[in-house]
């Protein structure tokens, strides 16, 4: 995007939405012929009188602010339908028209995944999210958040040190920082990820921004980590935007005695997934984000091999006839522990498969 | 039972199942009909050759010790169609034919609870246990578990120190006391609610005793808890036996570094209900246990009052209109946090309900 930027700005200023956007292209064939449109001609497109005034009286000074900044050769402007434009977003409600990008802008066609939470954090809590992010950025994933202080910047600390690409989402103007704290990690992101926004030039932290910003982040994603979140926060927002977006959501349950844990407890009964570990969230979004990921994953070799329990099963049965067989013999013949084989056993007793006979002896039953 | 019981000691001794029993009955009348057939009738009517020999030449000398042990007026034998049975136990699968009890067989007929987990739990568990076991006997509910030492022994003694009635399922005779350390335990329980155990007197604690024992303990019960467990621990057995049993299960979440949450964790995610206090399980439980609980409860003050999500929708409609509005303003017109409002001013527009302006202004859309 080069020769329409003006004109992308301009309406991105009037807060046009996508889908008038897609009318008013279908009437007048660009953006560029758009913006020179008689208001008379917006406004009978269906366009309101105030986003009519906004694109036919454009605000010179935020455009020459926003032209100055794109001076910079790592500041970008991506817009609906450009290449660079995220095709995760072309499946979500509201879609953003425009986005301010200060960094790589390629970043934001890998598979995200979306780690956040509460911005006053356990220690614990600071830990998994740095942990989880890092191993997941080194299976390829974009770690995505919103650069707020606490489990958003412990995650992208986690991609960074990984070496991997992270994106924040920003809730302010792309030329400012907020909150302060997180200037150093703000410029490290750029410079190996991207920081994004859809709001002009130097707009403020409006409170009601972020959970508008928030549908970019999950949307972005293929899944949506919850760290730690108390009742009723804005993380829980988050989680149910992707989750309307269609995305996957997760959640890192905790002590029942730990407030920062109520919020992912309440996502895990209304159907957000449990998760222990990083190869929890592997094994559901593997087959989703398919070769885009490194194929050379050592995550499967870090879990303990757990034997199916239909393995286990099989192997019973082999020792089971309708002689009487005691419980110690079938521990010998079968390897399985005698936790293991009470248990199946009763299950296939109840089953009326087998039946128990004095002595703790065992037959199939019949 | 005075007359019989000698008649139902020989039946359980030959480890006799109650659909046996009842086609014997069908067939005989009477228990003590059924111990005078001669063999052949026996074998005639489907019993197994091994089932036939025990009944027609009963081990006099383990029916004289359970006849002594039957002169202490503590001590109750409750056999299947007994008033005392436990009408929970004629919806489950393998139903007990006897059962030997030390204490009060009418615990028996309360609405019980079961609360289990590890042998070896944290001290938070074991402090969970004791407290979830407390508050809910306080409700009226017969707190079930199975004697072991950690988390059994903290749930029994919970209900104990709440004045309530708990019943220990044993995996032994009921002459017996495993573990050891519980014998004080024990005997606290006896007088203040039931000893209980389906195994002849004198029985080992036998391995594979213990996962046949949980069907009791789940199956007395309207719901189990499980409080800190183990993947593929026994507690898990129990669990899995509620299930089947179509008794509600309930789990502790916990760290996702505590081993002892893994076991849990699993549950919950098999579809278990992650619970974080006892008023989560009261209101699971209290429409099935019904009047039986005590209604003078206290537990529905405990919790905050969180307003349902409907009623903020409703009052947030109340303050939008087609006329542009702060957030400011709803705020302050609502009583809504601007967080609230945020949030759900985003889950309105992307419904298509209402728009959003410049400035933060919100207004009904179309």
């Amino acid at each position: 995007m080069q020769t329409d930027r003006r004109s992308w700005l301009i309406l991105a200023l009037a807060h046009l939405r996508v889908p008038e956007l897609q009318q008013l292209l279908e009437l007048f064939g660009s953006v560029d012929t758009i913006v020179e449109q008689p208001r008379s001609r917006l406004a009978a497109a269906g366009l309101s009188d105030e986003k009519c005034a906004a694109v036919t009286s454009p605000d010179d000074s935020a455009l020459e602010t926003a032209l100055t900044w794109l001076d910079d050769d790592q500041h970008e402007l991506v817009a609906w339908g450009d290449d660079a434009y995220p095709e995760m977003y072309t499946q979500i409600p509201a879609p953003p028209l425009l986005l301010y990008v200060n960094g790589d802008t390629a970043a934001l066609q890998l598979p995200g995944f979306a780690i956040i939470g509460s911005r006053n954090p356990t220690p614990g809590g600071v830990r998994n999210a740095h942990s989880f992010s890092k191993h997941l950025s080194g299976q390829g994933f974009i770690i995505a958040s919103g650069l707020a202080q606490g489990i958003d910047a412990a995650a992208h600390q986690g991609a960074l040190d990984a070496g991997g690409k992270t994106i924040a989402f920003l809730g302010t103007g792309i030329d400012r920082v907020y909150p302060a704290a997180n200037r150093d990690l703000a410029h490290a992101i750029a410079s190996q990820g991207a920081l994004v926004s859809e709001y002009p030039l130097g707009a403020a932290p409006e409170r009601w921004h972020f959970p508008e910003r928030n549908r970019l982040i999950s949307g972005l994603c293929l899944g949506t980590l919850v760290v730690e979140a108390a009742r009723r926060s804005g993380s829980l927002i988050t989680a149910r935007l992707a989750a309307e977006q269609g995305r996957e959501v997760f959640a890192l349950p905790g002590s029942i005695h730990n407030p920062l844990a109520k919020g992912c407890h309440e996502l895990i009964r209304q159907g957000a997934k449990l998760v222990e570990t990083a190869s929890d969230i592997l094994a559901e979004l593997r087959p989703l984000a398919g070769h885009m990921l490194s194929t050379t994953s050592s995550e499967s070799q870090e879990e303990s091999p757990v034997t199916a329990p239909d393995d286990d099963y099989t192997e019973l049965r082999k020792h089971l006839s309708h002689d009487p067989v005691s419980i110690d013999d079938l521990e010998m013949q079968s390897g399985l522990t005698i936790d293991q084989l009470s248990s199946m056993l009763l299950i296939l007793e109840l089953h009326g498969e087998v039946e128990s006979l004095s002595g703790g002896r065992y037959a199939l039953a019949g």
